[in-house]
Parts: structure tokens; C-alpha cells; sequence
């Protein structure tokens, strides 16, 4: 299969843990900077940090930063963009745990944040989080006046892909379409909706900030919106057969909630090779770059191989 | 009383209720417009609609295009960022009606957003209008490029204002704070995050957008920093006298939940001299101005006699 052909030449040539590790270890040491502020008396920002701090794979942010070093810009530049995106994501976490949503107790190991400490603490924290991702977007120094456009362009790919034409509209109409059968074009919508958006805005910001071609970033959405969906169809797998002390989350919980999911529409064996698939189309998108792209080609690889 | 000769020579000159009544209709045609959208087919943009086409009375826009009149800028430039004001404004309302928050049931007359439609529909229209929001600001033509620059800044001072080191970082301290007796300088510390930071970042905005100079800015920012807190003093005190069919929405609840408020901390009379003085200090922020500030100094004698 090509994709584990790929795989097989990003393991021998790239320390994908390695990678991962540094990554991760930047984002958090930037996060906790940006979270450095002593002017709060209340306990919100006690919540934002420990929601954003939770342990988190950072999944979102390290696409962005991928990205920009795949079209050889610079980290340093991204790095607040790729914040703010993990800011966006934990936000719609903590709303999607509140107990008229999907009422969750556990996330990534831990009491989700209205367990932690109540129900308006947790909807507050999550409108800081959203808020200050936009916050974070806008602050940025800048050298020259052109840039000014740049990050205003990427506040817009953001926002238009964390709200009602994005993320909010896929949560929504995944909580509507609960208890109902939905046909695979719909689950694909939803999907591409509450998880796609934001990992295709992720990567596409990279690529913005970095300078790429606009050839560059064509191929870089497509990578996106393939490896988006390769992991939220690895996520309804993991919902089955996945570990939940690995994971840090319950599992079985679609099933019980008579979710439309991959597996459930697709059958395990089928969803796998969608999987693959979707994986493969991803790594064809990257073939017009060169090894600066290790990275987004291993992630790919990660994605299908994941475990949590 | 200067509030009251000042509050005079407005009503000769200026006829304050047509302005409000033009300003209202050209910023609900926007909002209108901004909102017509046909790609969500879940309820979550007809639940952003009920809420945000409420009749609101629209202070923070309009408060936001006055500014900008008052330094001779143009109203066109600077309607997208005050309906992006309004979205806050709303988005903080419906979060605010929640059950776990404030669970009201009325709210301009109307019920509130989770009565209407259900509490997770409610918590991402919420999500959504502040998104939204943050869409605009950075959704507009940029002329030339320097433009880009001025428009991250009114971004990041929305944001800031609205996130958890402004609004949210209030509305956090009042719930925390009920069922406790607060001194004058904690509430009106609440009062300045919770109301104020986003009333003074909306003639901020205004000002910045209207290409007023420094000094303006200045001066604006105290006019809105009195004009904020007058207008809670007056919300305390309408809480207490006010008629429910005039304000749309219940009276007598501040009392109810052992809320520290103006009137309970002062009395009535003395909250009343203090809104007052509040008024008077805005005003007296406005004399570098010529009667291009007009509106400005009507609104704040309005804010003084409003009934709701």
C-alpha cells in the first residue's frame, strides 16, 4: 500500500517523536508566557490554564508550524498564530464537555473543566480562551505596515473557520443530527465542519505566514482537508477499539449516544481503508515540495497510526 | 445642576431621539446584511439572529460612530467594527441568561435565547456572535496597507476589553462576588470590567477609526470610562424603580440574589447624585470638542433619564 510505503521512508529518514516532543514543549512554553498575567482575580484564569494546559497533543498549532517550515518560513513568526489556534480548539472543548452538550466528565486524563469548578466558570473560560486566541491574533508586533494585512488575513481564515460557517455549524448540526441516521455525505460535512475547518485553517495560516506560493498553500488545504478527515475517521475507530486508560478519554460513547460514525455507517475494516486512503490523497499533495515537508508527511503517517 | 444645564442645551439643539432612531436602523440593516447567510442548515444562525434582532438599544455602536463623528471621521469606515461590537455585546448576553449563569428567562421582552431554542443552541449562538465578531474586524477592505495595522489594533483592543483581562474577568468577579457584601471600590471595579472596558473600547475604537489625534483619544476614553460606569449606576438603580413592561425584562433581581449594588451600598439618592457627576466628568471630557460631539454629549444626558 502506497501509504505505508511513505510511512516506511518517513520512519527511516525523520525522528518523528523527536519532532512531536520539541514542538509541543515550544507551544507550551509559549502558551504558559501568554498566560503569564497577574491582574486576574477570579479564578477564570485558573480555568483557561488548567483547560489549555491539560496535556493536549497539539495537534493544530504543530500543523501550523509544519507548515510554515515546509515552505521554509520562519517559527518564530507562526508561533502566536499556532497559540491561538490551540487557544480556539481547547475553547470548544470545554463547551463541548458542559452538561448540555455532550456532558462529559473526563478529558485527556482529567475532570473536565465544569467538574474542575462549575458550569459558569467552564462557559466563561471557554469565551476567555476564544476571545484571547483573537487577542493573541491581533497583538503581534509589526515591522511593516504590509504585514499589518497579513495577520488580519489569517484573524479571517481563523474566525471564519472557528464560527457558524465552521467548527460551531459541524457541532451543531452534529448535535441535531443525534438519535438520526445520517448518509455518509452528510457525516462527511459534519466532519469537515467541527474538526476540518480548523486543522485546513491551521495549515493554510502556516503556509500564509510563512510565505508560501499560492501553489504552495493550494496544496497545502488539500493535505489538510485529507488528513482532517483521516483523523476524525481514526477517531470514530479509536471510539471502538481504542484504550481509554491510553487515551484519557471514554470510549464506546458514540455508540451509546446512537451517533452516525464511520465505523457505524462504513464497518471497521472499510473505515480503516477510508483512513488510508484519505492519508495517501494527503501525502500526494505534498509531492511538489521538498524534504522541509518531512514533517507534515510523518504527521500524516502519526495520524493513521494513532492510539490516543 | 451643570448635568442638568448641559443636558438642556443638548434637547435645544439636537434632537437626540432621531439620531438614535437613524443610527438603530442603519446598524440593524447591517447586522441584517452581514447575517444573510444561506450555507447553515442547523439552527445555530437562526438562534444568532433572535438574539442579535432582539431590539437591542444599541449604545456600544452607536457610542461607536459617534466618536468617530465627533473627530470628522467617516461613519462608513467604522460601521463594521461597531456591529462587531453589538455581536460582543450580544454574545455576552445570551451566556450570561444561561441557566448556570444569571438563568433568566426574559431579556428585551423576549424570551432569552435558551428558552426560545435550547441551552446548547444558546451556548454556540453565543460562541458564535463573538466569533463572528472578530469575522468582521478582520473581513475588511484594506485600501492600502497601512490600514491592516490600524485594524489589528482595534482588534486586539476589542479583544482585549471583551476577554478575560476586561469584560469576562468582570462578569466572573460579580458571580463569585454574590451573597457578598463588596466594598464601593471592588464594585465599581466589577462594574469598569464587566460594562465599562467594552463601552470605552467602542468610542476607543471610534476615535481610532475616525483618524482622531492622541489627545482626542484621551479625552474620548475618560468621556466613555464616566459615561460606563454612569450608565451601571443608573442599570443598579433602574433595577430597583424600573418598570418591567418598559425594560422588557425583570426588575427587583439584584435584590433578590443579594447583589452589592449602587443603591444598596449608597442608597438611591446618593447613586443617583453619583450618576450624575459621572455624567458631568464625561461631558466635561468633551469641551476640546466642537459640536461634532453633539451626539456624544446627548447620549450621555440620555443615559441619565433613560427609563430602560
Amino acid at each position: 500500500m502506497q501509504a505505508s510505503n511513505h510511512d516506511q521512508k518517513i520512519i527511516a529518514g525523520f525522528d518523528l517523536a523527536g519532532y512531536l516532543t520539541a514542538k509541543q514543549k515550544l507551544i507550551n512554553d509559549t502558551l504558559e508566557q501568554i498566560l503569564q498575567d497577574t491582574s486576574n482575580t477570579s479564578h477564570v484564569l485558573e480555568a483557561m490554564k488548567y483547560s489549555l494546559m491539560a496535556g493536549g497533543k497539539r495537534i493544530r498549532p504543530i500543523l501550523c508550524l509544519a507548515a510554515a517550515e515546509a515552505v521554509g518560513g520562519s517559527i518564530d513568526r507562526v508561533l502566536p498564530s499556532a497559540c491561538a489556534l490551540e487557544m480556539i480548539h481547547t475553547y470548544s472543548l470545554v463547551h463541548d464537555d458542559l452538561p448540555a452538550m455532550d456532558n462529559d466528565d473526563l478529558r485527556r486524563g482529567k475532570p473536565t473543566c465544569h467538574i474542575a469548578f462549575d458550569e459558569a466558570t467552564a462557559i466563561l473560560a471557554g469565551d476567555a480562551l476564544l476571545t484571547m486566541a483573537f487577542q493573541v491574533l491581533s497583538s503581534n508586533e509589526i515591522p511593516r505596515p504590509e504585514h499589518g494585512s497579513m495577520w488580519l488575513r489569517v484573524t479571517y481564515i481563523i474566525a471564519k473557520a472557528a464560527g457558524h460557517l465552521g467548527m460551531i455549524e459541524g457541532q451543531m448540526r452534529d448535535i441535531e443530527a443525534e438519535g438520526r441516521k445520517l448518509s455518509l455525505d452528510e457525516l462527511e460535512r459534519v466532519h469537515a465542519l467541527k474538526t476540518g475547518a480548523l486543522i485546513e485553517a491551521s495549515v493554510h495560516v502556516g503556509g500564509i505566514l510563512g510565505n508560501g506560493s499560492d501553489e504552495q498553500i493550494e496544496k497545502l488545504k488539500i493535505y489538510a482537508k485529507n488528513l482532517g478527515l483521516a483523523f476524525q475517521v481514526t477517531d470514530d475507530i479509536l471510539n471502538i477499539v481504542g484504550d481509554p486508560a491510553v487515551m484519557g478519554k471514554s470510549v464506546g460513547t458514540d455508540s451509546l449516544r446512537k451517533k452516525s460514525t464511520y465505523p457505524s455507517l462504513l464497518g471497521k475494516k472499510q473505515s480503516r481503508k477510508l483512513a488510508e486512503k484519505l492519508v495517501n490523497n494527503a501525502l500526494h499533495a505534498l509531492d511538489i515540495f521538498d524534504n522541509k515537508s518531512d514533517p507534515l508527511r510523518a504527521i500524516a503517517g502519526y495520524i493513521l497510526n494513532r492510539k490516543r
